[in-house]
């Protein structure tokens, strides 16, 4: 009989809307790619459930910490309808939680550890992605395994890590090991369960955004845990100012910790202005939209570029919303600008940068506000629908 | 006593609107950064000039061949109020004409010639850039010629090239040489007067597009000289499938003689299901707005993009427009994909690379739709206001 | 019982040279990667051996045709103490053969299809990539499957494709569905069969060396199937002159139907000389190295970057030799030069975009000069120790 | 009559070898681009000369620091035959000294500041490149100043900075305003005699190079000011570790004051097997062979590259050296490796940028280690031939 463990799990309805139709990659009760269409009453509780055992390719990892990402909350939370916020994929029931570290502690037959090349031994210390792309469809295959077209997703349609174990494949899997240096007891999975969401900043500021030179100026709009990361990130690459904006003292206070050289209160001063000045009338090369109000601050950004002397400007846009931008031609022609869309975390050698930058002085600690046990976690998921003072809460497993 | 020859000039008076405020650049009865706000009353005619002299580092050339560019067009047609279309550059009076080639029959002291790398001796065939980049400011000096900040046009705010001869400083001339294998007598004219609309289309889908790789397909959006010239080049690239959207039935025979393999006609056919059906439902890896209807045009490009399976789309915004596209920022995100805006023509080997081209197989001559004589030019501007069934009118020199 | 078929089987003797190490990834009397230190008299015969089965995520496919490479060649043949030339990775006795086209018969449970997205379905017209990279070390997670570093090579240490069927993994498998428009009944599968060494050619000018610009030049050096590839490839990219150098006259006429404009016989030209001549002085903006003689060859790519007048120039060595060439840093300074090494065809999107390209209008199949039966294959490589005159031998099955 | 100052004035006797062939470019008795072949008898002393007038475009500059660069030892010190060592440009007589920063004290007509884009104003404080390319030639229209086909140089052909004054065109001289919060008196102009040579770094590791990913190690070979200034380049861009490789002790020092994390003294340790320690296995993302010795120092760096696990590492050859190095291109194959030549300081945003980032926070004083007068110059161009402990020597003007 198999070992129990405790997790978070959530449990929700299937109760498709009228004009929702299913999938291609939709299963009937099971999965869907429109969660906010279909789940309805979602619940959240810790349950005893079975330790799972890991296939060929496949590791068992000791759950060290795990941090609460916004799409938890999300998927937790419903709307006046029943229905769930999260409009992405889901299958539920399922356990929640995918920013986590831990110790590996059985590996299935075949499965390798990318550090060393051979099989897997007990005791690495690791962190693994959120995103199981699959390695054989066409995106994949091409090299953009954020883009996979038979995606699994940790914590959203497969068991996550809010539980005493998970098991993930070996291909998603981390080794700790470099930051084994600086990151000692509780630390070193708190700073491995930052490694994910840090690298969905790093993804889209350097791999899609291009980076920047030393030299260069940023500005990040929004100082959520993806914001914040992108502020260590840049000032690691260089950046001569790094310009947050964003208008809770909390996280400018965090943002400051992380690199942000300025931080502007976009309710309080006038963002175009303050940019001007402290860009020397240039205005940055990149801009990170890493709020969800693309149509409230691409405007802005776009003034920044059409009334800054600098060209080349890129704008990321990472933070996810439906809505349109009012976006003019004629100012990304006479700036040489550009604009592009971030997804995902996965490839390009994005984890085992995260993780030497971490090794050699990039402390994400500051994200982390709050510590919670596994059986706050629910509280805490109810908590955050509305709380703005914490920035990231982890919880570590005892 | 100076020498005289005839040339089209464009009159108009100095009759600042209200709202009008004088800029940085601008010269008081002279010259404006905002032509439409500005000149009233423009009257083309041809008159008797005196022949220009080159000075140092410049070159006198005999036009022998120079295109009407809807640039013209604009600005010798005034509104319901007299004021002229052209919103840009403009200091007038000046000799119209800025997409020519000629022979250089006397140089000024110090003038080079780029092919040689030594002085100018007369007799050089050659076709010239319409930005007179200054050299010297930062974007110059950054490499950045097409955002000069110090920027003189000819044909616009300096006499351009209705004329017998123009005077142009050395570095913006390129040699036609290698043409000669290729176009003789009137055609080597005709063929480098298409050079710098040629230049146009090359920096937007080569030079800020990233051009494509052999097997990707691309679609133009709008069938006028940049957008023709592109499917000229893109296929010359290696795509795939040049698909050309272009409803008038002229163009899209043109379209095909350039390299277009496929034509829609978007009003009659749907843009987005055309697009699909020839892409195996993939979609195209670049686009081109060169339409000037952003608004029409980017939903359907965005829609292409969204439904297509491809990645890493880029959508490149060549034609000047001031509307607002609405843009979805989760389209670039799902697709991997980016925007970017084109200006201009000059610097990273363009021309260079564009006249080699020329010489070596791509034909642009069927852009050239009517030949006429320099006393026809201002007739045919008037009728250029009206006239669909046209793409390049040339003037050819006596 | 298992049915059986007819195979092309090489067998040798693990006979270790008294300096042989075992390698981590070697496997005593079955697999090494350092073949021609390893393996004794060759022997290739065609056998009877069992038709494989498809396992998880496998497909059997049909072979309709497949060509002789190279290394079938030094595989099969034994330098003077009886060992094999072949020096690379190389498993025995293994089924020759990985440059293939053929029809899907069977699918193994969850093979997918990259085309559809869903699981095979028999009758799918596919070629494959001969590298199996799996897709879970740290350089594929990363992006790099060419330098995967638990590769398995079909035809080395795999069972290959001189057979009636093969087994193979369909991460690597990719559908010729789109040549089916232009390559009716055999030429299909002739044109199937040269994808894979095409990619090797795409992948090192265009992925590895950046490609070029419509109008730049390009200089082959060595006209084998690669450099042949090659020709067509940056023809096809815009190359305003691609100069062959090659002495065979067989291989240059080839060359010239696959794209080359020039071709250099540099035992009877002075191959400097005529570069610059045909380059108008200034030398070209991509250099291959695909002789195997770097060591001849590359002193007089060095003269051409240094004499010519243009920057930028790249030298891709694609070719195997580990001669050491003698570089002149001097030579990349003064002229912005590089050099790259180019491996494998796997990854970035190569191979369907050499499959769309010979959809539409890429032909390669003049590299094919002969075709044979399966019962011909031993003789053949054979032959082609010493043969200089046929280009590519392609099995096809009947 | 002209206003005297005092000058470094180098003199020398024209005495071509017998081998020597008067070049396109060379001026009998006045100019060559081969120094050490023509140049005999170097003198070296301070004289009175005329205050020179600022032309158009031009700016008289009052020098205020100016430091002394290899190459200013070079070209006065004599051979065992008494020919220069210096091999370039060379027009002598010539004030020395192009590493240096001063205050504007007159325009000449039209010399705009690139920093306001209006008329230069006295007292702006500014350095400026060493490079006079011409902005005309192709590779200036193309974008490539470095490569100038027209290049004059401060103080080798033209007169330089070891003086009381210099005159300068307006588009190689660049603002210090951004340095003036953080440097103050005599520092401001130390801190921008160093922008030019910090300049030769950037271009090499991050224009020419390509730059790092944050997390990327790099190894610098050689402690010279370049190799040096590039520690602490490509630490401010994120480098996980800075390996510097350098025996001198004092080197050492300004390495790790600059950015290095790691010290190798390479006559003591293994190179290779130090690096490979530092870098867990991996080897450097970027090398930099900044010795001059590259025959000794490639094939330690490709024994890094082949026995390192890493991917994609670019060796970047900045110093001078005609010495070939023996190149495996095996080794660039299978580690998707590169070599580029880096030369020059010119165009791409490297000044401003450089400056940016000195003025937010990198330092590069200590790349200063003794403080001269004018009159000391001559000394210690002579004591600098045989000095190792000095880094580098500056002269501020009193």
């Amino acid at each position: 009989m198999a070992e129990k463990m405790r997790a978070v799990v959530l449990r929700a309805e299937w109760a498709p809307k009228p004009d929702f139709k299913l999938g291609a990659k939709d299963i009937e009760f099971k999965q869907t790619y429109l969660g906010s269409k279909v789940w309805r009453n979602p619940v959240v509780a810790v349950e005893e459930v079975d330790v799972p055992e890991p296939g060929p390719g496949e590791v068992l990892i000791e759950v060290k910490a795990c941090g609460i990402c916004g799409s938890d909350v999300h998927m937790a939370q419903p709307d006046d309808d029943g229905y769930i916020w999260y409009p992405g994929l889901t299958g539920f029931p399922a356990v929640l939680g995918h920013e986590f570290a831990g110790k590996i502690v059985k590996a299935g037959p075949g499965a390798i550890n990318k550090r060393t090349n051979k099989p897997f031994v007990g005791g690495e210390d690791v962190c693994a992605e959120e995103m199981l792309w699959c390695g054989r469809c066409q995106p994949c295959a091409d090299g953009y395994p954020n883009h996979c077209e038979r995606l699994d997703e940790i914590g959203f349609n497969v068991n996550g890590a809010f539980a005493k174990y998970i098991v993930v494949p070996d291909r998603v899997v981390w080794s700790l090991d470099p930051l084994k240096d600086v990151y000692k007891g509780e630390d070193l999975y708190l700073a491995g369960s930052l490694v994910e969401p840090t690298c969905v900043a790093y993804n889209a500021v350097v791999q899609r955004g291009g980076g920047i030179k030393p030299g260069d100026n940023v500005v990040i709009c929004g100082g959520g845990p993806v914001g914040l990361a992108a502020c260590a990130i840049l000032k690691r690459m260089g950046a001569a100012r790094v310009i947050l904006s964003e208008p809770e003292a909390g996280r400018a206070e965090i943002g400051r910790k992380l690199g942000a050289d300025f931080v502007i209160n976009p309710l309080k001063e006038d963002f175009v202005q303050r940019v001007l000045e402290l860009t020397d009338g240039y205005g940055a090369k990149l801009y990170l939209e890493a709020t969800g109000l693309p149509t409230v601050v691409y405007p802005l950004i776009e003034q920044c570029i059409w009334e800054g002397r600098g060209l080349n400007s890129t704008v990321v846009v990472v933070a996810r919303a439906d809505a349109k931008m009012p976006v003019t031609g004629e100012v990304l022609q006479v700036r040489r600008a550009q604009i592009v869309g971030a997804q995902g975390h996965s490839g390009e050698g994005t984890f085992p940068r995260v993780i030497e930058a971490m090794a050699t002085g990039m402390n994400m600690l500051p994200l982390i506000t709050k510590k919670i046990t596994l059986d706050e976690v629910p509280e805490n998921l109810v908590m955050l629908r509305t709380d703005r003072n914490e920035c990231k809460i982890t919880c570590v497993m005892d």
